[in-house]
């Protein structure tokens, strides 16, 4: 298993000003880049303390990638129906320059009503953006007058500048929170797969991982060359209860700001979205002790982490990528510094054994 | 007079890599931050040479901004016409948080066919959807829960996130090269003003500040309160005859490259720009000498530019911030480091007296 970080904002100015959060942010990640963690990941949202203070992950990585040493930086995800596949290409091949080669590309397909909405997109066509977006970037990226006659965009023929550092393109995955068929084409296509248990639960997630496994075989994929990064909260602290009372904290301000950001699916509808509609119930229906038993969040002790996190190996495999959810805005940075340095110091080499 | 520099790249992967590029543009603004520069400015292109390298200005200003004190990190141009509102204004925001209050806002209407081929916005509609995205913009930053029904977007009601670092918000610039209706409207607007007399010409530039300073009185600015920016290629040496040299020699791969990517123009038209189709002829039209003569191009010993210098303070004002457009890529990173030392120390300090 290998660790990152993942920076999920959910403040807004009312909480903390939003150059505080990135300072934080920054001092965070150099952090881990000293602690050896693999990568530290964000996000792009719009408009809610849900996400929103990250609208675009490229700034903030950049002023990371020129902070630290080694640590890769990740989008997870970035959206390519509300880019344009060129502007989209060009803005993530600079951040691969000025990290050289740092850079790991998730794609997502968004879920927010009102951010579709706002960028005229209709839900509908959520799957057949993302589809034509990332085979257009992936072009982009590799070839030369490249001519696009697609249903959303056509372009060409136009060579992109700057060029990828990584050669052929940095590696790509398909952020899928709760869809087997997305998981498959990601397999297929010879992506990474991002997933969330803690949205789509045990179940929920092995079903994605088998999909995509399957995928990854059928497209020929090498075995055992998958790529699988999951995200969860993680809490430390040497007292256990004290670890939980963060994380419980932390996960109701999740909770009331998600609520406010999914209230759009009380009435919007999509195909492309079955089931989304629940969504609206979402800020009720996260129950943190549950939650916590599920392995969907890690709060404890680091011997009750690594608890947690021999169990996680169990499920899900051992050649997983963990990104750890952390520094939401809503607790102190010296709380989520202190998380980082217990995983790396006390919970890292007890599962590296 | 103020003094900044400006990278405006005109190199692409067989002249230089774009991560070697970005290390020495981001080297020569640190130098330029402790030799106390006012601002470090780059542009948006897409796809030849002729500034390709800068997609999108906020990733290389941002690491400009996290690896400098004091000096403003500027972009002259974004371009509302290729850009969403929401995203511009948000990503800009992100910066000015970044820098924490250092960003000032050059917008542009862009004028390479090719661009707006590719991005399927027709020439004729740059001037409105230049100002519709720059209102839109001016909304976002300083309103909560904007409701736009625009010609191209319609939104709302939404809230930025992030908020700018700065109140109301940054200083906003139009650049234009040739076009005293703009430079008008400008200042009317209250807004800041982007030239290049070795564009528009001595003549040309003068007809832009009347139109613009005219347009600041009616509007209501306050007298003597009107900000303008303009650039210049700068190249110094001990040696006035060196310092032509490399001048010359920049300068023609400069015409190299932007004959290449306005060459689309043999065959555009576009009532929105009128007189471009003489653009195609860019390249055969600058002459070294008579563009030194007449103090488009400032290049030679201290001295000479000094002198330089007190013609175009004559001409356009002692009240203007000069942009100095060095490091095009095309020259080594150390006869830009050494035009930026001589300026500091040997001109700078004459022109205050």
């Amino acid at each position: 298993m290998r660790f990152g970080i993942t920076f999920f904002p959910t403040v807004g100015p009312e909480h903390r000003g939003a150059a505080d959060y990135y300072d934080e942010a920054i001092e965070l990640a150099v952090l881990a880049d000293k602690l050896g963690f693999h990568h530290v990941k964000t996000v792009e949202h719009y408009f809610f303390a849900y996400g929103g203070y990250s609208p675009d992950p490229v700034p903030l990585l950049t002023a990371i990638a020129r902070s630290t040493e080694q640590i890769r930086v990740a989008t997870g995800a970035v959206i390519p129906a509300f880019n344009h596949p060129v502007q989209l290409a060009a803005r993530l091949a600079v951040l691969d320059n000025l990290s050289r080669g740092r850079l790991d590309v998730g794609f997502g397909r968004a879920f927010l009503p009102d951010e579709f909405a706002a960028f005229e997109v209709p839900l509908d066509e959520s799957r057949a953006r993302f589809e034509e977006g990332v085979r257009a970037i992936e072009r982009l990226w590799t070839e030369e007058d490249v001519v696009w006659e697609g249903s959303f965009h056509r372009f060409g023929p136009v060579t992109l500048l700057p060029r990828p550092y990584q050669r052929p393109h940095p590696p790509v995955f398909v952020a899928t929170a709760s869809s087997p068929a997305s998981a498959h084409a990601a397999g297929l296509a010879g992506r990474g797969l991002q997933g969330v248990p803690a949205i789509s639960g045990r179940q929920g997630f092995l079903d994605i991982l088998a999909a995509y496994r399957e995928g990854w075989a059928e497209g020929g994929g090498e075995p055992g060359r998958e790529s699988v990064q999951i995200s969860f909260g993680l809490f430390l602290d040497e007292d256990g209860e004290e670890a939980r009372r963060l994380g419980r904290y932390d996960e109701e301000q999740y909770s009331e700001r998600i609520a406010v950001a999914t209230r759009a699916w009380g009435k919007a509808r999509s195909a492309d979205y079955p089931g989304y509609e629940r969504l609206e119930e979402a800020g009720k229906l996260l129950h943190f002790d549950r939650r916590l038993k599920e392995n969907q969040i890690l709060a404890g002790s680091p011997d009750e982490v690594i608890g947690q996190l021999k169990e996680v190996a169990d499920w899900y495999g051992e050649d997983i990528t963990l990104s750890f959810t952390v520094h939401s805005g809503n607790l102190p940075l010296e709380t989520s510094a202190r998380t980082l340095r217990l995983f790396a110091e006390r919970v890292a080499p007890a599962l590296a054994r």
